[in-house]
């Protein structure tokens, strides 16, 4: 294994009526929270309420900033860091899916810096501080209460992009099964594709030393399976919706990445897709994998595709390379059995900006994202154009 | 699932060479540091020299409280105490094993509190507050180093008691998987046996629904079985040593235990017999975990017994009585193959106590541990018995 730091200080509070803990934590962490909110579904379901009286049970100050975009926007951003300054906002509480967390991550960052907040997403700027952050996730997808991720698109400049920090890990996260039993299908499903592909950009490597991580993995993967499907058919059903959340935070939050060389090629390829056309992220991963791992099954790979495929879906082949192909075969009808279109057609994508989404995916490692292959523009135009 | 918390802030340094990076940490926690060993191996290994070197390197005053026994006793946590409060410690360096790092665990605590050390164990005071702990492990077994639990014995009372607090949860602990390279296979043997007994007292349950964190304990189960026996024939084998060593902190540290109900039935069994006979405590879990399984195998818990033989060992049966019994063999037919013995009375134990320490194992729960089925003192003498 290669070496490695884990630290991940998060306090998860997990499971039913915790709004008073919850709240309890936040006071500790300031007097006025943000409340940053998407389209407004948190309130008609009563999940705002519930927190948002825990916190004023507690004395906190609030201020809503609401309307936070699926794909959320620098623009956005911004509008809650000015709200920061006017209302001297000390903690950050987004109520929502990963979005409406990776956007408060770039307003707690963006409030305790000079710098344009772009230029923090950029690299171009250091983040140095960062307001806390305290979150109640309600949807199972991005893994964002637990990590130290967020993703912020501009419009403007057709980028999509990541960026980290450990000062904007959360505090403290609310992971209430109850609160994602209103998730549709559709995002469901695509919640679902999201954090199966967090788990393989991390456990498709070359390198075999990271067993009990490899193991992990397959575990998070083999939960996703199960209970996907019964949450997409059954919402309410409190056991699918709890081991799908609670995979989510695990499928990313470092432990399965540990000691192994990270890439994350498909997600560079696929913030291309939902720049330049604002598609469902986990939609967009699901699309890419088996066209990325069949472009990229080679004699120094098939092993590993092999012990996804038996691992994962428990298929038996004596060949590796039968196997494998099976195993991505299974992967594929695994997400259309999940109602996930899964051509890049299907959700509005042709051929115009290919070439030009390919040579942007690579263009910040410098042309070559070196993962489980080492792939170059030429090799996400293939890919992208096998996905059509 | 159960409600649950989890919250494990400690951050983990691991790799090779991370002296620096580990005394950079320390230093942030305080300028005197008391450096906790046991033996001595660790000086003659190097190991002593390359921490203690790197700490002087960043301006922290060591003092050293050595000799801490393989099952740490509550006469040697006071001599720690006792040199803080002279020395002006500020923060606790144990190097070493589970012994050292129990140990230091409770002259941490101890430090801050006016009671007497055993009444911390004994539950009898509260620990409201400790100096910080940044351990040094140099064994797979305990999984000390990310976890809030130490075990402490009283030669005095007959006493071997488990506590724990997150007050003395380590804030930072370095993983070096060479310094585990001259572990001996006696105890490489035991420390997997440790591992795994941790990871099972979490997995073995009558409750389904915690699918994720099942998985995961099944690879580290795995791990356990692939590694041992590597560790143990080529100690200097690096993967071997790492994964072991990994998967040591994930066994404990609460992850596989979420959202379940706990309660640690062989740990309390083997806690009387090295309080009786000073044993080695990964031994005697070994010993006693198949006829515990055996024991309480019934209609309840077959289903259980017998998944843990598939995804554990990899064996197929139609029949699941059989399943299970097949996996209870094949669990002690690999401790067998580590070379650990397998009966009591191959550690020197007899019937002498066996009534006596049956009654102590389940005294502190009011005479019944609820875990994978309720176990009385009766229940206990009948595992001690068929055990011999």
């Amino acid at each position: 294994m290669e070496n490695f730091i884990f630290h991940v200080p998060t306090e998860i509070l997990f499971g039913h009526d915790l709004e008073k803990a919850f709240a309890s934590r936040v006071a500790a962490l300031g007097k006025c929270a943000l409340i940053v909110l998407g389209g407004g579904s948190v309130k008609r379901l009563g999940i705002y309420d519930a927190i948002v009286d825990a916190l004023h049970e507690q004395g906190i100050r609030t201020v809503e900033c609401a309307g936070i975009s699926p794909n959320p926007r620098i623009d956005e951003a911004k509008r809650g860091i000015s709200l920061v300054h006017q209302e001297n906002v000390e903690v950050i509480v987004p109520i929502g899916g990963g979005s409406v967390l990776d956007c408060a991550k770039l307003i707690a960052a963006g409030a305790k810096s000079e710098a344009d907040p772009w230029d923090l997403v950029l690299g171009n700027s250091p983040i140095s501080d960062a307001l806390p952050l305290a979150t109640v996730i309600t949807v199972a997808a991005t893994g964002s209460e637990m990590d130290p991720h967020s993703v912020i698109s501009n419009p403007d400049t057709k980028q999509k992009l990541g960026w980290s920090s450990s000062l904007v890990l959360p505090r403290v996260s609310y992971l209430n099964p109850a609160f994602t039993y209103t998730v549709n299908g559709w995002h469901t499903a695509a919640g679902t594709a999201d954090i199966m592909s967090h788990t393989m950009e991390s456990y498709f490597s070359v390198e075999e030393d990271a067993y009990l991580q490899d193991g992990i993995a397959e575990a998070i993967l083999r939960t996703c399976i199960k209970y996907g499907p019964i949450a997409k058919a059954d919402p309410t059903n409190e056991e699918a919706r709890a081991n799908l959340l609670w995979a989510n935070s695990w499928a990313i939050n470092g432990l399965i990445g540990t000691g192994k060389a990270q890439a994350w090629s498909v997600h560079a390829m696929e913030h291309e897709l939902s720049a330049y056309y604002d598609i469902t992220h986990g939609v967009g991963l699901a699309i890419l994998t088996p066209h990325w791992l069949r472009h990229f099954s080679n004699s120094q790979t098939v092993g590993r595709i092999a012990r996804f495929a038996k691992e994962v879906f428990g298929i038996e082949e004596e060949m590796e390379a039968k196997q494998a192909e099976a195993g991505i075969a299974a992967l594929s009808a695994f997400f259309r059995s999940l109602d996930i279109p899964m051509t890049l057609r299907e959700v509005g994508i042709d051929e115009t900006y290919l070439a030009e989404m390919a040579k942007n995916s690579v263009a910040r490692s410098g042309g070559v994202i070196n993962g489980f292959q080492p792939m170059t523009a030429e090799d996400v135009e293939a890919i992208y154009r096998s996905a059509l």
